[in-house]
């Protein structure tokens, strides 16, 4: 069954407000088997609403409105709907009592700009609204073509979409289960990955039939790459187990890079995983300045496994803090694969952890040379047992260094982690 | 002039991201004078795409898209609106050459999958795009009606909507100047600010007329509130001149909370202090785990200033790196006055530099006692001359707490360096 929200409201067209609404109620009518096909927004007046209608009952069964319901001026939602509907307000008995009863709770009486709210259009089916003033109207056009009216303010359409109209929708309209599998890769580009399960994601598209929908999508942040897979048809256990065995396949292909499924963040899985071992992590940072503790530290009980760190912005921290020579800092440089090792030595003895990272390197803009030009840097991983170094070049912005930088080193810890080679 | 967007991508229907990017340009465009009528999502599918644009064209003039134009087999957008154009995809050398220099740049060769993103529509316009690797197309259709495709990422959308896109538009569409002033406040919250500046409020909205628009906005962070003055009309020089009027008066009335103009960012100013006084920084941080530390180095040149830091998560390393006695620790705990005063002495004695700053607290959700809810935070700047400290709480998730903590640090050295006390 095919749904579509009409977002209402000039704040949004303005960028004054952000939209959050559309957001939750897509998730929310998928988990429960409602494909959402537009999202449209419009703004307070009647031919914006009526043209956006026409649109999208031509698209869609039924059309999910949120905001303009409100007792202001401002919002002539009801009226218009009222009017593209060929119906009349009426006065409606129960929506006044409770809004009597509301109002009487927050020691106000009813007045005449919210005594509106008691009016009701006449063909619509009236839902009253247990976290607010405004009622929700459930409109008809033929047999088909419905539309929810649901208010603007988020935690009142949070609610009643949740609470009162999603039940609703599944009790009334047979639905498709529609199901999700996230597999979370680190290392490996979105198109490079694309090349290497190339053959797996035709046989997904291979699998859509009449009843039955698969799809593969690509969901890409600097660093990390999500691999979402999406499964749509009647036979919600076949779906499923489909969605198991092309989730499997691909992970077996890619299982070097594979961090995580669902939502698992990857500072998140890698405290997990220090966490599984016992084991702890220090960090020792020049260039990217903090940054690798910050996203480790914004794990809620990381202090479980994160012991500290030594940010050593300048070379006289490198030599007092971690004691690198000052030999090696004038013969190689402060970002050279010597002074690397030497940081990591220096964090292993004195944070005594099981693991150390350290980076040293040139985020940029400036503070390039022809033999370190900006954006290189040296990333290395220490234990027990030995060490990791990788000298990497990019070409981009600071913060994005900074931040592909520490997302390389975490990558390194996970790959010494699991012994896995940094070129394999 | 009217506008819309299209926002195309089966990761918004499905509620798997949040659309931040319609909220970012209609806020870009309408403060450029553009309209926005319409926000339209639409899936990764040639009909909702074609339906999408047939629809938007019957009301406004100006279509941008953003979305779907990645290399990976999901993206049809490029194809879709080839043909809806009705032309071709040719190879175009600028886009192949820039395709091939920002892969190199990253230690990459040109594959078959992203050599796709070389072939543009022939009718189209075509922008390089200078952060990323899908270029822009500007199409034509018939004399009046124009889309202009985005890339989805968000980071390149901004980029190039701002710097490229808005200034041909205004280029190509508009008559009238608009001009903006920003002043840049800390300390204070945005309904305090508004209550202190009403009356010159006021004046503003009083000021408009026929031919000349005058409007005050507040854009709050979480942490620093921007104040945006917008003028638009004919005359240049006038609008020009009644904006730093109001400028002036607002920033000598809010004058201890100013920390600048334009678009610097507050780390950036507290650099440019540090800077000017030829003083330096360092910082001793527990909760807030580096994070202060990367908002500092977050600036290009930071290192003429900061020079490192102790993240001192473990209260060993408390003891051990900064000289806080364990005695003060089981007596007062972590989080307390007495542990904060040795962070700060030893952050001193140990880095050397003009100021140093130290937080210790609970950032949640966990870690809390009756005694020291989670929120609770102090936070202390120090010099040679004597120490600030402060106490809060906050009550909100663990990241924003985190943010808040290093905001209000960064503030106090502010307040440090410009002798104005805490409370003033």
């Amino acid at each position: 069954l095919k749904t579509a929200l009409l977002i209402i409201g000039d704040e949004i067209l303005s960028g004054d407000t952000l939209d959050t609404n559309s957001h939750f109620a897509t998730s929310l009518l998928r988990n429960n088997g409602f494909s959402v096909e537009h999202i449209l927004a419009a703004g307070d007046r009647a031919t914006p609403i009526r043209t956006a209608l026409d649109f999208l009952f031509g698209q869609v069964d039924i059309v999910i409105s949120t905001g303009g319901l409100g007792p202001t001026k401002d919002d002539i939602t009801k009226q218009t709907l009222t009017d593209y509907f060929g119906t009349e307000l009426v006065l409606n008995d129960n929506v006044y009592e409770q809004l009597k009863k509301w109002l009487a709770g927050r020691g106000r009486e009813v007045n005449e700009l919210n005594k509106q709210q008691a009016m009701v259009p006449a063909a619509a089916e009236t839902f009253l609204n247990p976290v607010g003033t405004a009622p929700v109207f459930w409109f008809r056009k033929g047999d088909n073509k419905h539309l929810i009216t649901l208010p603007g303010v988020p935690k009142e359409m949070r609610h009643i979409l949740q609470e009162i109209i999603v039940p609703v929708l599944k009790e009334r309209f047979t639905h498709e289960s529609i199901q999700q599998l996230t597999i979370q890769t680190v290392g490996i580009g979105e198109s490079d990955l694309a090349m290497t399960i190339e053959d797996i994601e035709n046989k997904i598209e291979a699998a859509n039939s009449d009843g039955e929908f698969y799809k593969l999508a690509y969901l890409p942040t600097l660093g990390p790459v999500r691999l979402q897979l999406t499964g749509k048809g009647e036979d919600e256990n076949k779906i499923r187990h489909r969605l198991e065995e092309f989730k499997n396949e691909i992970a077996e292909r890619v299982n070097k890079y594979v961090f995580g499924y669902g939502s698992t963040s990857f500072p998140e899985a890698i405290g997990e995983m220090l966490r599984s071992r016992n084991a702890t992590l220090a960090t020792a940072e020049s260039c990217t300045g903090g940054y690798i503790a910050h996203l480790i530290t914004s794990i809620a009980g990381s202090s479980d496994y994160y012991i500290g760190s030594v940010v050593s912005y300048a070379n006289e921290v490198k030599v007092h803090e971690l004691g690198v020579s000052e030999e090696t800092i004038a013969q190689h440089g402060a970002v050279s694969e010597a002074s690397l090792k030497q940081m990591l030595a220096g964090a292993l003895k004195k944070f005594g952890t099981t693991y150390v990272l350290a980076t040293t390197g040139i985020a940029g803009p400036g503070g390039g040379t022809p033999e370190k030009p900006v954006g290189s840097v040296w990333i290395g991983v220490a234990d027990g047992n030995g060490m990791n170094c990788r000298y990497l070049r990019f070409n981009r912005k600071r913060e994005e260094n900074i931040h592909l930088f520490s997302i390389i080193a975490l990558d390194m810890l996970r790959r010494r982690m699991l012994g896995i080679a940094n070129n394999e």
